[in-house]
C-alpha cells in the first residue's frame, strides 16, 4: 500500500516535471532552456530532475514519447469510432493530428519546432512511438489498398512518410503563423484531399 | 586591379570556409561542431572565420543560402531546358530536387539533418532563399492550373509547402539509411507520381 502510494508519486512528479518541461521548451526553445529552469516551471528542487531523467537530450525524448503515446490514443480511439472505409478513415486521421497539435499551442511549437533541433533525436530517428505513429497510417493504406480504394502498386510505406512529411511541414507553418482553429480546420480539409487523391486507385 | 584580386581572393577564402563548414556539420553536427574545427577543415586561422561570419549560426545560415542558391540555379537550368506542359515540369522539379540532394551525401545531411538543429532558422524560417525555392514549386503549380492540368481550387501556397515536406521526409529517411541512387530514383518516381496525382485536375 505504502508502495503503491509511493509509485504514484512518483509517477505524478515524473508528469508535472515533463509538464514543466513542455512549457518550458516552448518559452525559450531546447537548446535556450536550462534545467533548473525546468524544475521551477515544475515545482520541483534541481537536483529532482536527475532522479527521473538521465539529462535534457533524455527529457526531450521521455516527452515526445509521452506526447506520441497521448496523440497515438486519442487516434485510435477517434479512429475506432468512424464507420466508413479506409479513405474516410485516413481522411479522418489527418484532420485529427492537425486538431490535436493545433488544440494545443506548446504541444505544437514543441513537436512541430523544438524537435527538430535535437541531433540526438532527428539522428535516432526510429524512436519506438514515432514507429508506433507510423504504423497506424501505413496500417490506414494497407487497409484502404486492401479495399481497392487506394492503389494497389504505392509502395504504404513510402506513402506513409510522404504524409507525415507533408502534415509535418503545414503544421509547422500554421503554428508559426499562429493559425487560429478556422484557418486549421480549412487546411486541413484541404491537405487531405490532396493527399487521399494522390494515394485513390482510378 | 589589386581591389579586384583582392575581392577574388576574399570570395574564395569565404568559399573555402563555407565548404569546410558543410563537411564539419556532417561529421559532428550543428550543435557538436567548434568553429575551430571548421577552420581547420577549411584551412584558415581561427579568427578568420570571424572575419566573414558573425558566429556559427551566422555561418549555418550563409551556408543554407549558398547551397539553396546552387540548387536554385541548377533546378532553373533544368526548367528551362524541359519542353512539356507544367504537370511535366514539377515532376522534373522533383525528381531533380531528390538526385540533386543525394548526388552529394554532406549536402544531404546539412539540408535534412543539421538544418533542422537550428532554432534560429527553424524560427526564421522565411529565409529569403527557402522562399526562392518555394516561389519556383508555387509557380509550377499556378502555371499547371491555369493550363487546366491541376485543379483550379487548389491552395497553390498550400500544396507547395505540403510538396516540400513530402520530399523533405522521405529525402531524410533516404538520407539516414544510405540509400543507394537506384533507390532514390525509383523513390523518386514514386512520390512525384503520388504527389501529382494529388494536384491533377479530374
Amino acid at each position: 500500500m505504502a508502495t503503491a502510494n509511493k509509485q504514484r508519486g512518483n509517477s505524478e512528479k515524473r508528469r508535472r516535471i515533463l509538464e514543466g518541461a513542455l512549457r518550458a521548451f516552448a518559452k525559450k526553445g531546447f537548446y535556450n532552456t536550462k534545467v533548473s529552469e525546468i524544475a521551477s516551471e515544475a515545482g520541483v528542487a534541481d537536483g529532482t530532475i536527475y532522479l527521473y531523467f538521465k539529462n535534457k537530450d533524455d527529457l526531450l525524448i521521455s516527452l515526445f514519447e509521452d506526447r506520441m503515446e497521448w496523440i497515438i490514443e486519442r487516434l485510435k480511439g477517434e479512429l475506432d469510432r468512424i464507420e466508413g472505409d479506409a479513405a474516410a478513415r485516413l481522411r479522418a486521421f489527418i484532420q485529427l493530428h492537425f486538431l490535436l497539435v493545433v488544440e494545443n499551442r506548446d504541444l505544437a511549437e514543441f513537436v512541430t519546432v523544438e524537435l527538430r533541433q535535437s541531433a540526438k533525436f532527428v539522428k535516432e530517428y526510429d524512436n519506438p512511438k514515432f514507429s508506433d505513429y507510423l504504423r497506424i497510417l501505413h496500417q490506414l493504406i494497407k487497409d484502404g489498398q486492401q479495399e481497392g480504394l487506394l492503389r494497389a502498386e504505392l509502395d504504404s510505406r513510402l506513402a506513409a512518410r510522404a504524409i507525415f512529411g507533408a502534415l509535418d511541414e503545414v503544421l509547422l507553418q500554421l503554428t508559426l503563423s499562429k493559425a487560429g482553429p478556422e484557418d486549421v480546420e480549412e487546411k486541413a480539409a484541404l491537405v487531405s484531399d490532396m493527399l487521399l487523391r494522390g494515394l485513390a486507385s482510378d
